[in-house]
């Protein structure tokens, strides 16, 4: 293996392929990142046991010797990127012994054999489907926030993308907050999988401009093909709960609120509460709409949101601030709707016009 | 106590005066800011054990009725920070509960009585002498650093302030390392303090422009008066160490380098080592300089600084690289002189002209 390459497009590279890298893996090869020089590009692959991260740099490369070597994800990456050059040299020297050379620089850094390496199937199978790259990272980010981070229930740390004729749904829900959102596809087709959270964040990541994703469903796998990136996926065993019947049919209340206003009346309630919790109470009236929050032993908070709007009887409400925050910033409208159907039942959080994006927070006992 | 006060001013006030506060105090009361509302004043209080920093607010507060309380140094920061109004109005409603409000909030704040909070005496005792506020900024950044983390031998967790005549020189050591400076003063003055790097670190923050500031230094504590801020800091009891013997008569080597040529190479070449240690090796003749790096397991790097000059016979000396960064760091010029006298002797890093500042690294043994 022999080439040059310019270092910023090799840079580039390694820091994408790299998040696809565990320096914790359990397999001491998979904390590097694959280098395979054919003739017409190098191709780099980084993994660990649920992502697997590939692309082919054809580009400002000038290859000289083709090979493999295996290269310590955080080492190399550290090298390139502190390289003070324009172009860098990589040669193997002896067995898998690499030299990383540019202006005054000189690096023997010991790589792993390319055949130690796991086999990797990255071909293209399954069910396909194309969606904008836009589209999808909108939906990832206004519902894998609500994920679980607790491995109990396994189902509930991915997102459940399931598609009926043209129709994706998204849903993510930790049992204690909910995130929902729709979206109409150019084609039909018909499946339903859960992605772990850690995969669609880093196809998010990859994702920098408005084009067409390629995607392919398997049986316990889904493949993105973004640019020149292909990013590999294992799906969640199980069955995503049934999650309709948080939906009441009717709400009897309604709150409408500057999101600007009600996001600055959480940060404060939830300054002097217990950060993990962060429970809040909101007090609605027709005259009067209180946010409130208090702790015994350090104090109490009291908003006035002089400027909602509440439509209903009175109703006295409590829930974690944190979540209706992350709820409220999801939605990401000038204005939000929350909808409630009695004091101790879930209640929606929804921009002003659609149903598209629905938010879903679950209140807490607070006596 | 009741009064309002533009919200900017107290924060300003409250951001500095927490600084002395360690949430980690012993004494709980201590976590707290003391407020004593004066006729003519607020006067904000916060201390831990090792050094008492206070102001008085006199521009921009209409005192309503003066009084005193300690309110948690967090929770008060806190709020003052994120309530979104100019004005706030500030109150003990009972006992020691205070009432912070402002348009739309409604804070109401457990405090502590105000005499549960220890009494500090920050009357201008002892030694008085005037120094610039720029130039003890300048002497703290160039030699706090290479104090010691440890507390094995507590007088090295401070700075050295010896004043003879009008020569004021400061020592700091951490027995690895050592950073020295000197700087005339005004007016001529005696004497030997250790102040604990902290104090000097807070200090230095407190410092916003050019002015002169006051400094009182009594048997076991030193006084700052900067601007409407008074830091009162104990002194580090003990004798500093005789440093004078690790500075030789005469250097037979010397290694002229563009800063930013070195501190790139040792960023570089300090990739691949141990990063608590960060063994360097600097290799020396009239005709090549390398500084290398290399460790067993991951690999060597080489460095060639060819636009380095070096005076002298061949020689290879080891050292920490991260105390060369900070050295040349603290040297802050575009050209550095390192001195050697042997390979197993403490070298000299400095400026080309001057001897004001001298920074001594100790090399170690690598085999």
């Amino acid at each position: 293996m022999k080439f040059t390459i310019k270092r910023q497009v090799l840079l580039n590279a390694l820091a994408k392929v790299s998040r696809a890298v565990s320096m914790k893996s359990p397999l001491p090869v998979l904390t590097g990142i694959k280098f395979d020089l054919e003739s017409d590009g190098l191709v780099l692959t980084g993994s660990d046991s649920d992502i697997v991260i590939q692309t082919k740099v054809t580009q400002d490369i000038n290859i000289k010797e083709t090979g493999s070597v295996v290269l310590s994800s955080r080492y190399i990456f550290d090298i390139i990127r502190k390289i003070n050059a324009d172009e860098v040299l990589i040669y193997i020297a002896d067995g898998s012994l690499t030299c990383i050379e540019a202006t005054g620089s000189y690096f023997n850094l010991n790589g792993t054999p390319a055949f130690d390496y796991p086999r990797v199937d990255l071909n293209k199978k399954g069910i396909h489907l194309t969606i904008n790259s836009l589209k999808i990272k909108d939906l990832i980010e206004k519902t894998a926030f609500a994920t679980s981070e607790s491995e109990t229930r396994p189902v509930l740390t991915g997102v459940n993308f399931k598609v009926d004729g043209n129709l994706l749904t998204c849903i993510a829900t930790d049992s204690y907050r909910l995130a929902q959102t729709k979206t109409s596809l150019e084609e039909e087709s018909s499946f339903n999988v859960i992605i772990p959270k850690k995969s669609l964040t880093e196809l998010s990541r990859i994702i920098e401009k408005d084009e067409i994703i390629d995607l392919y469903v398997s049986d316990r796998k889904v493949l993105f093909i973004v640019d020149d990136y292909i990013i590999l996926s294992r799906l969640i065993d199980g069955t995503f709960p049934d999650t309709s019947r948080l939906i009441a049919d009717q709400y009897e209340y309604e709150l409408s609120v500057s999101s600007e206003d009600i996001l600055g009346a959480i940060d404060r309630a939830t300054l002097l509460a217990d950060a993990e919790k962060s429970i809040v109470t909101l007090n609605m009236s027709a005259d009067k709409v209180l946010l409130t929050s208090s702790s015994q032993e350090i104090g109490s908070v009291e908003e006035d949101l002089n400027k909602a709007f509440f439509k209903g009887d009175n109703l006295e409400i409590s829930f974690s601030g944190r979540y209706l925050n992350d709820a409220i910033r999801s939605v990401n409208t000038k204005t939000v709707k929350l909808q409630f159907s009695g004091s101790m039942k879930p209640f929606i959080v929804k921009d002003m016009e659609s149903d598209n994006n629905i938010q879903i927070v679950l209140p807490v006992r607070t006596f």
